[in-house]
């Protein structure tokens, strides 16, 4: 089969889609090693050039790896990329549920394996955000970012309190996205008024050992939010 | 600053890895534009080619989009890469949670959103697994990976029940990783055996219309391979 593209950019962007439409579909399995770059170069009419560059890019993807004098090996074959393009087209109601389903997970494991450092890092960032506050403990003028900021470092420390790897690379990633929206909402008055309490309470909730009390106060402390949205977007 | 490295293939990794750098500081906000390809080649020292293809793989990881005639625009500062690889460092029983979170979380949504066609969906899915399964419900001889196959494809149903397109882009990246797993779980002799039934109660517990109904059906399920993981570990 010979690929065609307008240029050189794109060739090796159709070649790229071709490689990964080969992996997602399973054609080579994880842990097994896929064809040389003069196999594929020969397979696909490119130059071998164009075929290291989208190994390349699929390497960084994390779904190749290349083994100096051993050849290029499948290490996932589902592209994270697509996760990311998937999580940026869905609006605000679904983001804001999938962080739920990190956070409440989260908080239920941190009730059994916390340490007192776990809890000292959720104190201190609450403390650190007072400074941004004003006297009722909403985000002071032109201190938004540094609130929010504090705020995020408080959740991951949530997360993180699970001590589950899997978990803690995952909200991670999230938050970035969290933080972009949270911003957003920091900026908009309609978004609901927060209270420092929850977050005391969610602490002393994950303090109890209890999984279920710790979920729940997660739950409520992403509540108000999500209600929000949701009279949002029905307002719509 | 001049960047140094072996090969031209391992100097093209380490722009990207500058840029990345750069994008996960936050140097470039989400939504901006970065430097030209020319301002970047001299502020690196490398080639024009060589900035343009660390471009081409950030824009491929979902980091930057390039718009022709306009430039290149920062679209996440967080690396999906990166989440592939601490996944894929974690063990399984962080995996194992993380999946609850994502499919707890499913089935209580699911429980309010569902349509006919996605019960419709998840039962189709546990009838095709029957042929690929013995007179007890356990796998078939020979079958695991068909039978795997079901049962991804059945929970992936669940998932997608929730009507939320965020927690399905997560899952569905998730999954392959699951379907990895799986098909190790289903050669282990020291796994649970499953009960086809269980999958019968969640589904039933979806239908009700009970978040809670169905968020516990959905732990349910999945606590028995937790428990043994968890027996595995602690025997070690």
């Amino acid at each position: 089969m010979a690929l065609q593209a307008a240029g050189r950019q794109s060739l090796v962007d159709t070649v790229v889609d071709e490689l990964r439409a080969q992996l997602t579909a399973g054609e080579w399995p994880v842990g097994g090693r896929i064809p040389t770059e003069h196999a594929l170069a020969e397979q696909l009419k490119v130059g071998r050039n164009t075929v290291r560059e989208a190994v390349r890019v699929l390497a960084h993807a994390g779904m190749l790896r290349s083994r100096q004098g051993e050849g290029t090996f499948v290490v996932a074959t589902a592209d994270p990329g697509d996760l990311m393009r998937g999580v940026q087209r869905a609006d605000v109601r679904d983001v804001l549920e999938l962080r739920i389903a990190l956070e409440a997970e989260g908080a239920r494991l941190a009730a059994q394996r916390h340490s007192p450092a776990d809890i000292a890092r959720m104190r201190a960032a609450l403390a650190a955000q007072t400074a941004f506050s004003d006297r009722e403990g909403q985000p002071a003028d032109g201190q938004y970012e540094l609130y929010a900021e504090h705020d995020i470092e408080f959740h991951v420390a949530v997360v993180d309190a699970a001590h589950n790897a899997a978990l803690s690379a995952t909200y991670g990633w999230f938050s970035s996205s969290v933080r972009d929206a949270l911003v957003a909402s920091l900026h908009d008055r309609q978004m609901p008024r927060m209270h420092h309490s929850d977050h005391h309470d969610l602490v002393d909730a994950i303090e109890s050992g209890i999984p279920e009390i710790a979920e729940r106060a997660a739950r409520e402390l992403l509540a108000k939010p999500k209600q929000a949205v949701e009279a949002l977007l029905s307002a719509e």
